[in-house]
C-alpha cells in the first residue's frame, strides 16, 4: 500500500504540466538536468584530474589480494577499508555483520594420463566436493549440451563427464558450471568437468559456483581450459578414449563471520531517504579480484568521497555499500536486504546502483524500474556523456535493462535499481581467473567510472522528485 | 668464383630483352608466370577443399605434445613423420643426425613472501641453472632498462634483479631474456628474472633461451608475467621491498641424438639442383609448439605431400627439411649447413624458404637476397593473390627483407633466402608459452598457407632460369 502511494506522489514532484492543471499527465515528470550542469562539471574535474581510484584498487589487490568469502584477507581488507572510510570522513561508518560459507579449494589437478600424459590446466569449482586422496581415474566421455548427455547416458555410468560446451553467452554457457555436476550424477557419472566458461583464454581456467540438487549423490566438478578440452574432444573423436585423474582437496569449513561495508553522506533535508550504491568486496581465490569486482567496490566509494571532498551535500543520503559473499551465497545482499525489511526501511531507498561489470570505460547504465522511474532519469545521459564511451553494443547512455545481483532482492521488491555498463567486451576473457588483475583495467576507465557514480548517485539524491518504488508485479 | 660465375649465367636465362643483342640488360628477367595458372589453380584446389594439414598438425600436437631437443617426444614424433613421409611417397626420406644438448627444466617455482604470500606463475629460461634445492630467497630490485641496473648497480649486490621492461619489438624486447642474467650477475645479483617478452598475456609466462657470458658466474634466470613484474614493480615504487623465494632445478644432461627430418620430390632435368623449404620440428617444453613451429613443419610437409599427390615433378628437386634444435642451439640448421658445405652443394640451394612465424593466414613472402633475384620472384606475388590476407603491417605479396634462423647460415653465403609471412599480430601473444597450441591457429589459415608454400616452391624449382646465388660481400 505505501508503496503504491509513493509511486502516485512521485509523478506529481516538479512536473510543469502539473502546474496548469490537476489532470495527472501520463508522461512522467523528467528530472531537470539545468541545475546540475556546474556541479557535474566540479565532479568531472575532479575524478580525471587524478588516478586516485585505480591507486586505491591497486593498492588493495596488492597488500590483501583475492578475498574469497571466508578467508582472512576478505576481512583484512574490510578492516582497512573501513578505517580508511574513516579517516575519508564518510559518516556512519560500519560493519554490517553477515555469515558466510568458507569454502577451501586445496590442492586439486587434472592430469591426462591416457593416450599420454599431460597437464591439463584447471580450477575446482565452488562449492565442490573433493575426490578421494588418491584422486578419480576414469575415462572422459565428452558431450557437447544437457541433450547430448541424456541421448548417451548410458555410456556415462563410471566416467568423467566433459561438457565441452563453447561460450555463447554468460546466462546460457554457466548453466553447464551450475548445475554440469548434477547432471552428470544422475548419468552415473564419478566427476564432472567443463570446458570454462568464457569466449577466449591462454590455457586459462575459469572458477565459479556451482551446486547440487538435493536428490543426486555430489560428485567433484572443475573447469578446465578451453584447450585441454578442445584436446580431450579430439581425441574423444578418434577413438582415443582419453583417462583423466582428477584430484581435487575442495571442502567446507564452519561458516564465518563477515561484513558489508557501509558508509554515507548524510542527505541535508530527507536524510531517510537513500541512494545505494556498490559492488561486492569478495571474490574468486585466484587472481585479485580487481575487476570482479574490487573495482565496483573502489568505483562506488571514491564516487562517495569525492563528493564529501567536494563539500556536495544532496537533498537525500548516498550510501555506499560493500556487499561480502556476493560469488558463493549472495549472504552479504541478502543480509542487507533483511535489516532494510526488519526496519521499515525498503520503501525510503530510492535507488539502487550496482557496479559489477568491470570498472572499464563507463559507457552509461541499465536500469531495471517502471517506465515512469526511467522516464524521469533518462535525462542524466546528457550530464553523463562527457565521460561516456560509445561502447560497441549500443547501450550508451541511460537504458533499459540492468541491476545487479547483491541489488536483486530490493529490486524485486519494487526498488529501482542500476548497474553501471562499461565497454567491457574482454570482461569474461578475464572472469574468474587468475588474471583478473589491475592490469585489466586502465586509469583513465576507472576514474571516469568514479565520475559516472558520482553523478549518477548525486543527481537522483538531490533531484526535487523522487523516484516511485514500484510493488512488485506492478 | 663459383658462385660469382652462376651468378652471372642467372641473369641471361629466359629473359627476352637477350634475344635482341649481346648487351646485358641491367633489368633481371622476370619470372613468366603465365605457364603457371593453371597449376596454381589446382594446387590452391587441392590445398583449400580440406583441412588434411590442419589435422595433421592438430595430431602431432595432440599425440606427442610439446618437442624440446634432447626429449623423447622430439624423438618419436620424428619417427613418426619419417613413416609418414614414406608413407605420402617423398623421395629420400630420412633422419640426418644432428647432437643436441638436454636442457631440463625440472620443479621451479617463484613465490612472493613479503609483504605477502603470493605464488608467481613463471619460467625458467632454457639454459639457466638451478638454484640451491632451498631455493633462493631475495629482496628484488626493480629495473627498467640495463642502463637503469648499470646506474643503480651499486643496489643490486645480494638481491634479485628483475627486468621489467615492456615489449616494444622481440629483437629488441629480447636482449633481456638471451643477456638479462649476465648483466645481473656482474651487478653481483644472486638471480635474475624478467617480465616475459610478449604484448600481452593473461598471467601468462613466457620462456626462451638464454646465454651467460664466458666471464660471469651464472645465476637462475626466469621469466614471470607482465602481471606479476608489473605487482613487483608497485611494491617496489611503494617502498615494500618485495622478497621472492626462487627455486629452479633446470640442468643440462648430455647431448642427445636427435634428426633433421628430410624428404623430397626429385626434379626432372636438374635434379641437383634444389629449393628447400621448412621449418623447425623441435619447440619449448611448454604447449604443444603448434605456431612455434610445428605449424611451420606441417606445411612445407604437406605442400609438398600435396606437389606429390597432384604428379607434379618440377624440373629442380624440392626438398623439406624440419631442422631440430632452432629453439636453443640451432644444431639443425648448422648441421645441414655442414653437410652442405662437406658436399659441395651450397651452389645447387636455389632457395630455401622457412616458415617460423606461425602459420595464420598467409600474407606473402619476405625475401633477403639479392636485387636481381628479387626481381626475377617479384611476379610469383600475383599467382599468389588468390590465397592471400591483406595484413597489417602493409607487406602482403612478395617483399623485401626476410628468412629464418633455420637457413640463416646457407643466406649468409649467399643463398636466396625467403620467410612465410603471416597475418600474426598475435604471434607474441603465444610465443613460447603453455597457450601456443592448436587452437591458436585456424584450418583456413594453415591451408592457405600450405598453398602459399607449394606455389612458391613449384614456381621457382620449375622456372627456366634460376635464382642467382650472391656471394657474400656482394
Amino acid at each position: 500500500m505505501r508503496l503504491l502511494a509513493l509511486l502516485c506522489t512521485a509523478v506529481f514532484v516538479s512536473a510543469p504540466a502539473f502546474a496548469q492543471g490537476p489532470s495527472i499527465s501520463p508522461i512522467s515528470p523528467r528530472v531537470d538536468i539545468e541545475p546540475y550542469r556546474d556541479i557535474v562539471e566540479q565532479i568531472i574535474e575532479a575524478a580525471t584530474s587524478d588516478s586516485a581510484a585505480y591507486n586505491r584498487l591497486a593498492y588493495l589487490g596488492d597488500v590483501f589480494g583475492h578475498r574469497l568469502s571466508g578467508s582472512q584477507a576478505l576481512e583484512d581488507a574490510i578492516d582497512w577499508i573501513l578505517d580508511e572510510m574513516e579517516a575519508d570522513g564518510l559518516s556512519n561508518v560500519r560493519g554490517q555483520p553477515v555469515m558466510v560459507p568458507k569454502w577451501v579449494r586445496g590442492d586439486e589437478s587434472a592430469i591426462l594420463v591416457l593416450p599420454r600424459e599431460e597437464n591439463l590446466p584447471m580450477l575446482g569449482l565452488g562449492g565442490s566436493i573433493s575426490t578421494p586422496e588418491e584422486g578419480i581415474t576414469a575415462e572422459v566421455i565428452v558431450v557437447g549440451s544437457f541433450e547430448d548427455l541424456e541421448a548417451r547416458a548410458s555410456e556415462a555410468a563410471g566416467k568423467i563427464v566433459l561438457f565441452n560446451v563453447p561460450f555463447t553467452n554468460y546466462g546460457e554457457t554457466v548453466q553447464y558450471r551450475l548445475n554440469g555436476a548434477t547432471a552428470a550424477s544422475r548419468a552415473g557419472a564419478v566427476a564432472s568437468l567443463i570446458r570454462s566458461v568464457g569466449p577466449f583464454g591462454m590455457q586459462t581456467p575459469h572458477t565459479g559456483t556451482m551446486r547440487y540438487a538435493d536428490d543426486v549423490e555430489p560428485i567433484p566438478h572443475a573447469a578446465i581450459t578451453i584447450e585441454g578440452a578442445a584436446l580431450l574432444q579430439r581425441l574423444a573423436d578418434r577413438g582415443e578414449q582419453p583417462v583423466v585423474t582428477l584430484k581435487m582437496d575442495a571442502h567446507f569449513e564452519d561458516d564465518v563471520l563477515s561484513r558489508n561495508v557501509i558508509g554515507e553522506i548524510r542527505g541535508t533535508e530527507l536524510p531517510d531517504e537513500v541512494v545505494v550504491l556498490g559492488g561486492h568486496i569478495d571474490s574468486w581465490d585466484v587472481g585479485t579480484g580487481m575487476m570482479d569486482d574490487g573495482g565496483g567496490c573502489v568505483v562506488a566509494w571514491e564516487a562517495v568521497r569525492l563528493l564529501h571532498d567536494l563539500g556536495l551535500q544532496p537533498r537525500r543520503t548516498i550510501r555506499v555499500v560493500l556487499w561480502t559473499n556476493e560469488e558463493n551465497g549472495l549472504r552479504g545482499g541478502t543480509a542487507y536486504y533483511d535489516s532494510v525489511m526488519v526496519s521499515g526501511q525498503l520503501e525510503n531507498h530510492v535507488l539502487a546502483i550496482e557496479s559489477d561489470g568491470g570498472v572499464f570505460a563507463p559507457v552509461g547504465f541499465g536500469f531495471g524500474g517502471s517506465d515512469e522511474a526511467f522516464a524521469m532519469l533518462e535525462p542524466i545521459a546528457e550530464l553523463l556523456d562527457p565521460i561516456l564511451s560509445e561502447g560497441s553494443r549500443g547501450q550508451k547512455g541511460v537504458t533499459r535493462g540492468g541491476g545487479g545481483a547483491d541489488i536483486g532482492p530490493l529490486m524485486r521488491e519494487g526498488v529501482p535499481g542500476m548497474g553501471l555498463n562499461t565497454d567491457s567486451d574482454e570482461y569474461f576473457w578475464y572472469h574468474h581467473t587468475p588474471s583478473d588483475t589491475i592490469e585489466v583495467l586502465t586509469p583513465d576507465g576507472v576514474q571516469r567510472c568514479v565520475a559516472a557514480m558520482a553523478i549518477m548517485a548525486y543527481v537522483v539524491a538531490d533531484m526535487p522528485g523522487r523516484l516511485p518504488v514500484t510493488p512488485v508485479g506492478d
